[in-house]
């Protein structure tokens, strides 16, 4: 690593959204006297690069401008910080820093999950730190539990909500029986939705950070494509309460497992208990419960995003930088995502092949012996009770509400089949994963 | 500090407790593979001395022995972990260790918090790396998350459950409305409790872990003595059913807060809202509540005790030494307490200078006039009152709960002692700290 001997390191930030803009007011700001107080020198933002000028912001930088690359490519420059996110420029900028032998510090989860490895591999060449704290739960530092913290540990599991518009929405289901649609568009009006909410309600961002923790979790390389993902807009207020008349509130959780048979990577609505810390994280907050063999279960939990929470974690990682460099180190002082040597023989399992309980909703005519059919439909499929809730009717129509023992997936997607070819099942099923933690 | 060029970290272990022996069997047992594949070296258990042998465990340790200081000064052994606690011999083992170049790691609270200073100056000095992370709520990472994770952060101030015995107690007390006296001895026969509980319930403990977190939160030297510190053994069933029904839970919280007349350090039961995630921490679990003046809370929770817990903090640290040091570092990476600039003008202040809103529980006999001879004390004394509690006599003396707005502690103690001395108040009162986060 390059050495610094004038106790200053100059740092530029490419993007001035709301993390970019909150990191230049965290790094030059009122905070700036007690960084420099922690590190033993001053952090100094040299460079901007910004699509739109923003002079009042930028006043006291001396170098601002539109190309991002001009940060990469000085030579003055010790850290580029990338805030620009999405995939284009920022994956070419961030190749040409590294390469530059620069440090980089991105806040770019959907970058980091589909295209990491390949930039891991190009700051392990060039033999800088590209690092990422800010990609996964904003504020929270679990990728410093995770990849330092529990070292210790093999992880059996860990289980998080990591979309804070997800968990807003849930929670506001939840509290005031609305359906996902009314709420979604409250979310949006308050700005903690896209106008195109598929990346956090389908659970794709989820899969993002999943990926980056089960990576770091297990010493595996990233692999998005292999995580299972399900969103929560078929969620409705009945399925939530009849959760909790079960005692169960249902959370989107991504989680990442080590089954006897192989790695679970899932993102997926969830029944957990309420007794659960997990299951009180509400409203935009994100929490990641982790489970390692020897510590047992911590929980690490706050703001999932927010241009200040995340800026916390963007600077922690310059500070990090800048201390890795002050020690002498010679070399990044933690592999990116955890590991030295990389665990070859862990395969991420299809769903298909992964074992959970289940919640059933199954809209069934009011008729003497359907409940005998379903049970013996789901027995043929050797898949066994745990509890059922069937209510008096007032229609026709009565929800029958089954919760299972341990099934695979791919025996109740076809006991599913079944049951919603029986005469007496009138529509679809809705079917929700149970975890006891 | 010393290079390692031969990928092998030779540590020696000072006692066999629950902790030594966890660690033992963390470092040499089923995770060691997993330990070698992150740090890409192995660590190896060279060494243990032990009061008590016990051949059966230490069967492929190459020394063994009685003598702690042999471990301390064998040139072979690169890190020496204190688990042997207590003040004597822990803290010349510690010194003798660092003398020796050689980095430490210790579980040790007590010693960190009252003679840390000196331990970190002699750690300084040798270029060495002095480590406790297991000595603040065991399993939880939170010395990284406080010192590392947050390091962009003015901490604004922290709230934790760490003493997990006083939090256990607690919560069978309000689970199962019972005495004091009547868990403490259930907590003793499970374990949970020591045969002199002092340290536990009167916040010894946590005053040792509030001491250091406070330290490395806020710049400034270890100053346990300057700690407040107070138990839970006046809290009663009754005051925590009054708690509750003002939407309260009552935790054993130590509490650094930032005012704007310098820094509270202070142990004592506090009355926080039971929405608060911090209030639903049960049992033996410990959970420290961080606010940055960036990020906002964050929450971390967990096992703040027992062995392999510990063992997993004890061996992340020493895991942490493995990759410094393989990555060149010719220093520690991180100032042991946080900051290498001390902060010089941050003054610790007396309890008597400390504001907080207050529960009282007044004993009174059930006349006309009390409450508004209570009232006018109190607003003579500059303290309003927020909300009141009385309820129908059942015979003829009547708590009477009042929680108050902000107050000074010294105006509240007047103000105590003045409602004490009214002739319709009967008894004691019992005042507990509310805090609102």
């Amino acid at each position: 690593m390059k050495k610094n001997t004038d106790k200053e390191f100059k740092v530029g930030i490419c993007g001035l959204g709301t993390v970019g803009e909150a990191t230049l007011m965290l790094l030059t700001g009122e905070n700036s006297n007690e960084i420099r107080h922690r590190i033993g020198a001053s952090i100094c933002v040299s460079h901007v690069a910004t699509r739109t000028l923003k002079p009042e912001l930028t006043k006291n930088v001396p170098c601002v401008g539109t190309d991002p690359f001009v940060v990469a490519n000085d030579p003055m420059v010790d850290i580029v910080i990338e805030t620009i996110g999405g995939y284009d420029p920022a994956f070419e900028l961030i190749k040409q820093a590294l390469a530059n032998k620069k440090h980089v510090v991105t806040a770019n989860k959907a970058l980091i999950a589909e295209r990491g490895n390949e930039l891991f591999e190009m700051a392990e060449e060039n033999n800088v730190v590209l690092a990422f704290e800010s990609s996964v739960a904003g504020g929270i530092p679990i990728i410093k539990g995770l990849r330092e913290g529990l070292a210790a540990n093999k992880i059996n599991w860990l289980a998080g909500i990591i979309n804070g518009t997800g968990n807003f929405i849930l929670t506001k289901m939840t509290e005031e029986q609305r359906q996902f649609d009314d709420v979604l568009k409250e979310a949006q009006a308050l700005g903690y939705a896209e106008a195109d909410p598929t990346f956090d309600v389908e659970g794709i961002d989820a899969a993002h950070k999943l990926t980056i923790m089960g990576s770091i979790a297990y010493g595996i390389p990233l692999q998005f494509n292999k995580t299972y993902t399900e969103g929560i807009s078929k969620i409705t207020p009945e399925d939530i309460s009849y959760a909790s008349e079960l005692g169960y509130a249902i959370k989107h959780l991504g989680i990442a497992n080590s089954s006897c048979s192989g790695l679970e990577m899932r993102v997926h609505p969830t029944l957990i208990s309420k007794t659960q810390l997990l299951a009180n994280v509400d409203g935009v907050e994100n929490a990641i419960l982790i489970n390692g063999n020897a510590v047992g279960s911590t929980l690490y939990s706050g703001p999932g995003a927010g241009g200040d929470a995340t800026a916390s974690s963007v600077a922690a990682d310059v500070i990090d930088i800048a201390r890795y460099t002050l020690a002498g180190s010679s070399k990044p002082v933690y592999p990116s995502l955890g590991y030295q040597l990389r665990h070859k023989n862990i395969q991420v399992l299809e769903i298909d092949d992964v074992e959970t309980e289940y919640y059933l909703r199954i809209p069934a005519m009011d008729e003497v012996g359907v409940m005998a059919k379903i049970s013996s439909v789901l027995q043929a499929h050797g898949i066994s009770i745990e509890a059922v809730i069937q209510k008096e009717p007032v229609s026709e129509v009565v929800p029958i509400i089954i919760l299972t023992h341990l099934a695979k997936e791919k025996n109740m997607v076809l006991a599913m089949q079944a049951i919603e070819n029986l005469e007496e099942v009138v529509g679809d099923i809705n079917r929700i994963r149970v975890e006891s933690f």
